[in-house]
Order: structure tokens, then sequence, then C-alpha cells
């Protein structure tokens, strides 16, 4: 089944807030394997919501909208849709009590309007909204559906998981599901992870595997449609396998596993201390986001200025004249003594250029060292990272991470 | 002049990225005085999205469009456009040059998929994007605009402001605009904020005031339209005013500017240095994320454990014995350590229970003590958040940042 989805309200249109409405309604639909083909938005104008309405209910089988079910008369859902299916509006008693006892319980008297609510298309099935007044609709015409819902997501979606799925699952004579896995990977840039795993791209069949690039960061996501959850399972882990023997340790977590946790997993008992200069505390703040994390982290120093990284962290004044505070043998000497100062198994140190100013020469913006150091061995890595200041520190510090996780998988 | 806004992605159709653009383009259209009147989205699908451009560009004025620009098969924006304007594509070489230069600065060989960014409708005009590689396009056909923008905000909006704005700013001919300006607050709980300026609420005519609470913050957003962005600007700045005279101090920014820059400002030539226990690098990351925050911040210590507390701060053994980790005491002997340890003018400390463990007998999950020190005198106090651990931390940053703000402004 073919579904659309249409939100309704000028709010949307000027900007003021963002449609999430839409995502969460497709996430659902997906889940029980119907398609959506289209989101749109239109105002609260009459004659535009009536082209998109008759227009969606040509070409799709299911029409949800969301929004326009108010009191007032901006609110224009109701009587537009009881115009394109060329029925009356009637009073339903059921609602109109409804709205009378959730005023009495407030103990305010029911504004005229909010009675409006009270008449909906003849033939329509209502579904009760028990946190507002809206009452949702939906309406079968022929074979297709079209579903009002309140824009508001909290009375939006008890109304959804109560009454709407439910229905289009009894409605739906297919009864595929579509699932999907996202593999999350870091250390190569989209277009290179792209080359490696693009004969799996375009897959035959209902299984795909789609790429999603953010900083530092490049998702694949492998979905699958199949007559049940088990068939569609075992897709997902078929591909899975094989892009796993592709990539190994690039990836890095699955679904919603962060890389900071799947880090913090990795060290088990063992600890580790920090020395922050240009992600300046992100590094650090990123490891404690996770529960448990003081189990492992001892202590982090953000030593911005060249003072604090010479008296907290022991780098020589040699060491930061001759090779500068961004050096390799700064990083390795922040490593080294944040890891003795606090006794962990484990220092990391970043320091570099985050800009927007602060390049010199033959040291651009975005040049970061990376320094690791066991009681074995100290190793230290140059990058090069681009964006805003932001996105140099959150890549520094996803760089970071990854170095640690590398290590403690070696 | 009419416009629309079509965003081109399957992973939106799936609910899995929420479409943030179409709002951000419609409220910067809004500003210059371009109605929305139409958002759709379409996946990565070349027949469905050669009928949703045909269909917009018959009933708007300006289409603009955002993703499906990538260097995969999948995206199908430029091939597309092509064929709707039944131009050929051909090889732009100032855009390859870019993509070229982009990887070289990278040190990574250009994966060949990528040239496919470099083909596009002849007649088109190109929009450099100095974040990826994604060239945007603008498109003129008889009176009508046609816009091509990434889909990455990141990518989106540099290229928004720099370009189409201005270029859409020459062609509209309406010159009644819609501007807004937020003014940010931190302290108060929405409710309360609501029923200060609850007066403000309904104003009558072109001219709104909006509440839209955050964890640890609640914004208002005064919205006025007139025909001149002089008029508009005179009816928000006397709102402004009127708000400003109820609210105060609670107001730290205005529009964009965040509590850390707000606070960072304040400093001028002061220095700070910050000890966290429980906000864990937060406080430390947001101030480093503004360009310029080497100037007052000296170090910053993330104390996680009790030993490195004594050995790195010099919390005395007795001190964490008697009253505990989380407690007046140790908050104020590790923002008094910080601010000598580095001989900064101002410490702040935090030490609290951030959950979603931890709690122990009368100390509950986010319960947090806030010290700030200096030579004068040293203060602390008590606060209960609630949340998640992450929004534990980020409210105990705010209201840190907002001691920081208030002892600025005495």
């Amino acid at each position: 089944m073919k579904a659309e989805i249409i939100g309704i309200g000028t709010e949307i249109l000027l900007g003021e807030i963002v449609n999430t409405n839409s995502a969460l309604l497709s996430r659902k639909l997906a889940g029980i394997g119907v398609d959506v083909y289209y989101h749109s938005t239109v105002g609260d104008n009459k004659k535009r919501l009536y082209e998109f309405i008759k227009t969606a209910l040509k070409r799709s089988d299911i029409v949800i909208t969301t929004g326009g079910l108010g009191p007032t008369i901006d609110d224009v859902t109701l009587e537009t849709v009881a115009e394109v299916l060329e029925k009356p509006l009637i009073l339903e008693k059921g609602i109109a009590d409804l709205i009378d006892a959730h005023f009495k319980k407030r103990h305010i008297k029911m504004p005229q309007n909010n009675l409006r609510q009270a008449y909906i298309p003849k033939g329509a099935t209502w579904l009760r909204n028990n946190i507002g007044t809206a009452p949702g609709l939906v309406i079968k015409i022929d074979r297709k559906s079209l579903i009002a819902l309140p824009g508001p997501p909290r009375e939006m979606i008890p109304m959804l998981d109560s009454y709407v799925l439910p229905y289009l699952k009894k409605q739906s004579k297919n009864k595929a599901v579509i699932l999907s896995r996202t593999l999350k990977t870091t250390g190569l840039a989209e277009s290179q992870l792209h080359d490696k795993i693009k004969g799996f791209m375009r897959l035959s069949g209902d299984t795909t595997v789609g790429i999603y690039a953010h900083p530092g960061q490049v998702d694949l996501k492998i979905t699958s449609k199949a007559s049940n959850s088990i068939a569609a399972k075992r897709k997902i882990n078929s591909i899975e396998k094989k892009i796993r023997r592709r990539l190994g340790r690039l990836i890095f977590g699955v679904d919603s596993e962060t890389l900071e946790e799947n880090t913090l997993k990795l060290l088990r008992n063992k600890t580790i201390a920090i020395a922050e200069s240009c992600t300046g505390g992100l590094i650090t703040s990123r490891i404690t986001d996770i529960p448990g994390a003081s189990k492992n982290l001892l202590c982090s120093i953000v030593a911005y200025s060249n003072r604090s990284k010479m008296e907290l962290l022991d780098v020589s004044y040699e060491t930061i004249k001759k090779y500068g505070a961004v050096s390799m043998q700064t990083a390795k000497a922040m490593a080294i003594s944040a890891r003795k100062l606090s006794r962990a198994d484990i220092g990391i140190s970043t320091t570099g250029i985050a800009g927007p100013a602060g390049a010199i020469n033959k040291k651009p913006v975005g040049l970061v060292y990376i320094a690791f150091s066991t009681t074995l061995k100290t190793l230290v890595k140059e990058y090069h990272f681009s964006g805003t200041r932001e996105s140099i520190k959150f890549r520094a510090s996803q760089s970071a991470l990854n170095m640690l996780r590398l290590y403690l998988l070696r």
C-alpha cells in the first residue's frame, strides 16, 4: 500500500515549527509494511488544501493529514475533507459530550468555538483524543483511506498507536514488514566507503543499503522488506556479514550505539586520562555522557594556555619553544603526562588549531595532533580536518576516540 | 513571489531524518518577503522527482530543492533537473577543479564518482560549496527560478546566506517583510515566564510573541509583519523594550547568541579556571566552542574520581570523607583550587549526581552543587535537576554559566 502524509499549518510554512510528525509517521508506517511515497505541507488555506487532498487521493491508497483540527476558524481540515468527499458536516454528539466534559473537568466554560470540532463529515469514524479536544477521523472511500489526525505530537501519537496503526495493519493485505539496521563507521570519507561497498548499493529485490554521511562518521543503513520479521532479519544478517567482511574494524557500532559508548565498553577495567587542548573538553564530555564513565575515566585536563600545558602537564618550556604548542612533541608530552599524573593505563591528548583564527606559518586551521600513550609505547598522528571550529573539534574528538578503540581491539 | 520547497531523500520519507531544511528556508524566505506556499518531500526516485519539479514550476515562481546532489548513484537531482528543463548535462571545469582540490587538501585520492557532481544542466549558474563537494545551482526559466541546494544543513545554510537570499531579494518585487527576533532566557521555567509576560502573548495586528521551551532555556520570539523592514523592526523594538523591562537579566541573548557566547563576551579580560565533576567537561567544551575562548579560559580539570579531586584539586581527604564528593564543601574547595592553581580571576566548579545510577541516601540523582570563587568571595548553590543524564549535565552547565554571567553583570 502506498501512503502519503500531508502536514497542515501555516506555522510550518513560515518555519516557526519543524514538522516532526511526518518523520514519526513514516517510521511507524514502515514498521507495518506501508510505503510512504510523499510528504507535503500546506498552510491553513481551504483552496490549496482541497487540491492537495484531491491529488493525494488519486495517487495514494492511504492519505494521512496532521493538523488543522483545532477550534479556531484557521482550522479548516474537517470542512475541506467534507467538501472533497462531497459529504455534509453533521454534529456528532459523542464528540460534543467529550469536549464538554474536557472543559468541565478544568472548571472552564466551554468556548462556543470548540463545538466546531464536533461537526464531522457524514460517514466518518471518529477517533477519541485523550489529551486535547480535537477528534481524529478515519474515512473509507472505496479501497482508499483518508485519516485526519491532530497536529500536536502529544495528541497525534497516542491516537496513531491506539487506533490508526491497528486499523492500517488490518487493511493491509500485504503482511510485509520493513526492518532496518544501521552500521556506523568512522575513519573513511563517504566516497571512499562507497567505493568499498558499492557492490552492495544496488541489491536486487527488497533489500537496500543506503549511505549517510555525518561529520567524522558515515552510516550504512541496511533495509529489508520481507513477508515477516524473521525473514527480514535473516536478509539483513546476511548483508551485514558481507559488509563486515569488507569493512572490518571501520564499523564501530550498530543502530543507536555511539563511538563513545562502544569505546567505553571496550575499555573494560582499563583506566584513562585525557589531556585536551584544541578539543576543549569535548572528548571528556562525550565520554562522561555514558553512564558508568567514572569507572574508567580518572581525570581530564583541558590545558588551553601554554602555561597550563607546562604547569599542569609538565610539557617542558623547551618543547613548546622549539616545536610549538601544536606539534607532535607537545601532543606526546601531554599524553604521557596525563597518564602518569593520574596513574591511568592509557593517556590521550589533542593539540591543534580549531580556528577560525590561529593559523600560523605552515600550521593551517584544522591541523591537529592526537597522541596515545601506554606504559609500553606512545603514538602520535597528524590530522587535517576541515569545517567550522565546532566541526573541527568534533572530528578531532572522533579520531581520538577511534584511536583508542582501535588500540583496544588490537 | 510564491515559493515552494522540495526536500529530496528517501531517508526523509522513511522517517530516518527529520527535514529541518524546509523550516529554516521558510523562515529566511519570510524574512525577505517571499511567501512559501508548499513544502514537499520525495524520495531518491527520478520519476517522482520529475513530476514534482514539473508541478512546482507550474504553480510557483521560485522552486528550491534540497538534497540529492551527492556523489552516489542515489543522487539524482542534477540529471532530473536537466530532464525537466530539457537541457544536456555538461562538465563544468570550475566545479571539477574545486572537487579535486577538496580531496588534495585532505591527502585523499578523488573517487571517480565525485566527478558526477561537476556535470550540471547547460545554462545553470553554479554556487560554490565551501564545506563539501556538492555545488548548488540557480537556473532562471523565463520569470521563474529553480534553485538546487545540498541537503546537509551545514552545506546548505552558508550557500543560502551567501548567494540565494541576495539573489532572491533582487528578484522580489514585494517589499512586505516578516521579521522576527528571539529573546533567550534562562533561570525560569516556561510557565513561570509565561505568567510574567502573558500580557504580550495576544497582541493585536501583525505582531506576535511566541514562547518556546528548551532544557534550561526558554525563548521568546517576537514576529512582526510590515511593509518594510524599518517598520517591522520598529514594532519589534517596542515590544522588546517592554519585555525587557519585565524580565531584566533573565534575558541573556538575542537570536543566535548562546549563553556561552554572551558569558565569554562579558568576561572581557578576566580569566577563568574550571573544575568539573558531574558536568564532565561540558562547561569547558561549550566555552571552547566560542572562537577566542583561549584568551579567557586558562585551564579546566575534570576530576571525576575522588583521588583526582584530592590529587589534582587539593580537596582534602577530610572534606570528602566528612561531607562526601557531592557536597557544598567539596564544590567550594574545587572552585578555590582551580582558581589558585591557574592563578585565574575566577574559579568555577560543579559536583553532583548525573545518574541514572549513583543516588545515595539523601543525595538523589539530579542533585548538583555549583561553586564560584574570586579572591573576594566564594559562593555555592544547590540545584535539583530532572531528566536524563545528558539533560542533567546540560542543565548544570547552563546554571554554572548563568551564575558566572550574573556575577559579571552585577
